[in-house]
């Protein structure tokens, strides 16, 4: 039996305003180790990540940050 | 006598909200025949272009709705 898990967490994000600052972000934390995928709501600035296994949330932050912006939970 | 003549002109764009959104109207007015500058103020969204001579009004527009953005004054 195969089994392909992924792990989901999500992330608040503040300072994106546009579609631009979305693409930023999904650019960065998408480079992560074992990122899948990374969906952006934009009005809520909810971050939902896809990874092959458990991230390390300072990474997170880290990724974030080197694109402009600022997780905030 | 040499005279370097240069031409500015300034139209009102709405939708740009952060610093990518202006990156995107400098690169495609920027790419406007005869244009050797374009100052962009994000909070009034006033575009300031220099250029070698008179700027076709329409190609600005468009080179701004390429941008993704509208001039509206």
């Amino acid at each position: 039996m195969t089994t392909d898990q992924s792990t989901v967490s999500t992330y608040t994000v503040t300072g994106m305003t546009c579609g631009h600052c979305v693409s930023s972000v999904q650019e960065e934390v998408g480079g992560l180790t074992g990122v899948t995928d990374v969906a952006v709501d934009l009005p809520t600035g909810r971050v939902t990540i896809t990874s092959a296994g458990e991230l390390d949330a300072e990474a997170v932050r880290g990724a974030v940050r080197e694109a402009g912006y600022e997780v905030t939970a």
